[in-house]
């Protein structure tokens, strides 16, 4: 069902921020309303993450009604929260194809508007980045305001931090907006959070009003300094206190903290912050799903969602949204992870599991209602989470860590180091391992074989199905060294898919033969849950009276030396993976074949196949995998090429 | 001159922590006192981490005097400052040995003793990996003491402050010894640290000592909680209570500051704090380089030294150690660099210069004086010191990135996402890639051809010599992507060699012929300053009349085609690269001849030489490049063996 005109009078009038501009604020107030129906619209039929969206409608209003951010910069952390800023930046209508080939991305993109400054999806690089741009202006003697919002999830990141005790390296405005939302992807974690959440539990609607009075009345003035404006604040309004602190010892000019959904307040105090000649902190609040009841109480589910039923009734939360029907059914690599890992640890006490903020998304839920004792979520800092999971494997625990490919990457150091230089029996659960449709290319996992597979002691698994991805982490769990176990987001084949040969035990640097077939000229070796594409690309070819043998490879360090003495007896092999073709299983594979060269009078070809080095857009993860060249028409193509050049 | 046995008397009884609980606390003073003086000895002749280390000398000697570390656990931060520790635990005859290949490590080590729980040299992960052990130990029903160490420039770390925010998951003792000595490598940097220096110079030594006499006498005692205890102290302590500002905001109980050269102090307040049942930090201030005068004046030459002459005159600091006579004479890369950038910077002044507490170790020093409103420090923040450059890039000034390759690995994700995903025209500089000598495994740059390589955008450049290096970064500051400029810690070659061939401009992804003979079967093809071995195995090779070709790739991003060309004509390639075989320079080359070894009939043999992947040991780096068979003599091994199977 489309939304109907009039349910977006002036929303229809609202092309570019100009528009805005030319509105009064209860119109604004108005216009919020319109935007939140617009965007549940869109979202209902698209997927995206909506909660986040939903509560900054109006802190995303009154920050482009006060600043022109055609040449004033907003900075988004994460940048999954900018929907709002789409709507109102001339994308409104490919909004409605969010996240679709054809459409928009669900994260800042510069390619995408002159208001999007970096393309962003990790957490923590906001402060950072307005840091760098902030020098720079000043530099070249521009003076274009910045504003940099961050989240309370992403302002403990390590990096946020990182950037916020050097903040002093900026001698001009900047303005970070901490919308503190109590949220994370799951409820937020650490002492920070408690520390807001105990300040915010404190605070009435009436103080955060009596707040943003007198941060307006004391605000600093020609001939006055905002050291003396914020005494004066502190002064009159004793409950803000607290939350200074923090920032305070960081040396960063603090106030609030405010109401982040009343559109006249926020727009009085970004005009007179942006007054300021040098870095200030504003503190708001805002409601996560605000707008939306369905996505005020269940935030976890409506944080990143698929299609779902719109409108719906004011009744409780559809249980299950359109795309949840459909995982019911089928199930993930992440569902039997969850599961099995809830199994093996009730069988072994000292199996513990650490996540980042990613409860949900890593299937650990059921585990974290278990074994709440047993279970650690860090928030966003998959760097000291990789570390702790290095001291509790010192001490005698086995951790198994939970961390998506692409986000791991903030703990490549630390598992160098802190795990694998120590050789510490750590197991790596990575999820999202390939490419992973919708959220693009921040979000994809194409990195994670490269950069685990030159650690030493480490070892390198990737199970093709539901079985081998149980068989994998039971072997897993019984290493006296670091195991990495790579699956993608995606479902499980079916039970009887390729369950005779996937049925063996893990054996370390061992493949399994999954089809062989007398006298083939190919052999192809997939690693990982390509084994599908590898299985269909082998019946097809064979339909064609061409016979190819398949290898499930199941290790990429080690990696099994049978498949280099096939192609040392000439056999030609074709790789398969859901990784970048650089660095990649297939680079392995020839790395080892490059010695071979030397010695074999009638080395077969090799060919590699996988995604090439390049930023994979947002699109469904099928089409990705098609469009990389990671299938079975490929894998024909690369078949038929082979024999037609042996000839 | 070998110290004298009456100057190391009490030393000469103290064989492990035990020896020293049996010695009173004067005699621990006077212990202090030999340990230095054996420590100069040594580190005089090894070179070594010396200013820190004496700084922690009582610290050290305190806390063994208090805990026992052999069942409890001491995590040390960096850990370059563990060197009273290795003294009094059994290894006080091997660290005349220090950091030599027959010797011990200048860093803690498992290996070499069970009073060592991680093997680290990187900043920011003992209060992390501390979190862990604490939460194994309290699993598994032990009650060992934990105390990590960090130094104030660690604290500030992000990967130390994700873990400080998730302190509230130890339910039991881990004690947190905040080292303040108010230097990182250089100067520390940021808001913490000057927070910290705020208060250091509002403390006089009689503060401390009344710090110290309040918190024993507060110290809670059965019934009493810390809480209150905290409490008290503050409000006897005005002093101290601005310290605890930044703590308290992250609910940790803090104590101090104290001073940190007063033994008796310490082992009192160590024995009250063990008590407590949950975590909490003790501050303490130390003086870099005490007990040392020409440390104590010049703090930076100090940090790591080679060997030098001692005892020395009171008189002023020698103006260069030993090593340094020699470094006036031969340049090295990093030499090099500071000065061409210095050149290039006077030229153009949109360049600005970034780096991590590095300032002195990546050749900044001049550019600092010079430029130092175009010279930014952010401390130990490498994720941050990447995000900040990218901010700059963005608002259109020239970044320039010096970070060690191995501590760019805590960059891998700001660069792939933050600098790669926008394009951004970013120059990271690269020094210490390759294997390091002395400082061992937790420093080799062994990684970053690899881990950069795979992400989209990016030109990895590496130069052979002087003339190359000059070109690289000419060349890198013209381009608009982001690039990357290895070299290693090491001296140029003289100035006459490969002069010719390297004086051609760099043009993207083109490599220069240094050396080509008529007809000649195999190609050594090098990349950066290893071309140095590859000319050496030609020169060698010829004697014994074998002709062959030595290409400098010059690139690993884009790489040269023609040097898959040459392969597929039927020519020998050998690759060598100062990097590991995994995913390294060779690798890419044998990614390329994969596609080509379906097409060709006459297909050479690919040979790679680089470091294998394991740990490398402490040793010279002359010794390390030999022994992981990066050298002439190697590829004279190589080129034979590809000769005989030919035939």
């Amino acid at each position: 069902m489309e939304i109907s005109h009039e349910k977006v009078k002036l929303l229809n009038g609202v092309n570019s921020p100009d528009d805005l501009k030319k509105l009064s604020v209860p119109q604004l107030v108005d216009l919020a309303g319109e935007i939140r129906r617009f965007m549940l619209d869109a979202v209902s039929k698209t997927g995206g993450h909506l909660a986040s969206n939903l509560g900054v409608v109006e802190l995303t209003l009154a920050l482009h009604y006060v600043f022109d951010f055609k040449e004033d910069k907003l900075l988004w952390d994460v940048g999954h929260q900018c929907y709002t800023h789409k709507i109102i930046t001339g994308r409104k209508e490919a909004f409605r194809r969010l996240r679709q080939a054809d459409g928009i991305s669900g994260f800042p993109d510069p390619a995408e508007s002159v208001y999007d400054q970096f393309a962003v999806g990790h957490a923590g690089t906001a402060v950072a980045t307005a840091i760098g741009m902030a020098i720079g202006q000043l530099k070249q003697g521009k003076n274009d305001k910045i504003v940099a919002l961050v989240g309370d999830a992403s302002i403990v990141n390590g990096v946020s931090f990182e950037a916020l005790n050097n903040l002093g390296l900026v001698k001009r405005q900047l303005l970070i907006v901490l919308n503190d939302n109590s949220m994370a992807i799951d409820a937020t974690q650490g002492a920070v959070a408690k520390y807001f959440s105990k300040i915010r539990l404190s605070q009435t609607y009436e103080d955060l009003r009596k707040t943003t009075a007198n941060i307006l009345e004391h605000m600093p003035v020609i001939g006055k300094s905002v050291e003396e404006a914020i005494e004066r604040i502190k002064k009159s309004i004793r409950m803000a206190l607290p939350a200074s602190q923090m920032f305070e010892s960081l040396n960063i000019p603090y106030f609030g903290p405010v109401d982040g959904h009343d559109i006249g307040s926020l727009v009085q105090l970004f005009r007179a912050l942006a007054q300021l000649n040098h870095p200030a902190i504003l503190h708001v609040y805002t409601k996560k799903g605000e707008g939306f009841a369905p996505a005020e109480q269940d935030l976890s589910k409506f944080h990143s969602t698929g299609p779902f039923a719109w409108p719906v009734s004011r009744a409780p939360c559809p249980e299950r949204p359109a795309v949840g029907d459909e995982r019911r059914i089928k199930r993930s690599f992440t569902d039997v992870f969850g599961k099995h890992l809830v199994e093996l640890a009730e069988k072994d006490t000292s199996i513990v599991a650490i996540t980042s903020a990613m409860s949900d998304g890593t299937g650990l839920v059921e585990f974290r209602k278990r074994f709440s004792d047993r279970f650690y979520d860090v928030g966003i800092a998959e760097s000291a989470a990789v570390d702790i999971a290095a001291g509790l494997a010192r001490s005698g625990l086995k951790p198994v860590v939970c961390i998506y490919s692409t986000f791991l990457q903030r703990s490549f150091d630390q598992i160098f180091q802190e795990v694998a230089l120590q050789n510490l029996p750590v197991v790596f659960c990575i999820d999202r391992a390939g490419v992973v449709g919708e959220d693009g290319p921040t979000h994809h996992g194409l990195m994670d074989i490269g950069f685990l597979r030159m650690i030493p002691n480490m070892v390198l698994t990737a199970p093709a199905n539901e079985v081998e991805l149980k068989l994998a982490l039971e072997f897993g769990l019984g290493q006296d060294r670091p195991i990495v176990i790579r699956y993608p987001r995606d479902f499980v084949p079916a039970q009887k898919f390729a369950r005779a040969a996937c049925a063996k035990p893990f054996k370390l640097g061992k493949s399994v033969v999954v089809r062989r077939r007398k006298d083939s000229p190919i052999a192809i070796v997939s690693y990982g849950s390509v084994l599908k594409e590898a299985l269909e690309g082998a019946r097809a070819l064979e339909k064609d009276g061409i016979a190819v043998d398949v290898i499930n490879a199941r290790f990429a360090a080690p990696i099994d030396e049978k498949i280099i003495s096939l192609l040392a007896e000439g056999k030609g092999i074709i790789t398969v993976e859901d990784h970048q073709l650089t660095c990649g299983f297939g680079s392995a594979v020839a790395e080892m074949a490059a010695a071979k060269m030397a010695d074999s009078k009638k080395l077969g070809a090799l060919r590699l196949l996988g995604v090439p080095r390049r930023f994979i857009k947002h699109d469904s993860r099928a089409m990705q995998l098609m469009q990389t060249g990671v299938n079975a028409d490929k894998i024909m193509e690369a078949a038929r090429e082979m024999l037609s050049s042996a000839k």
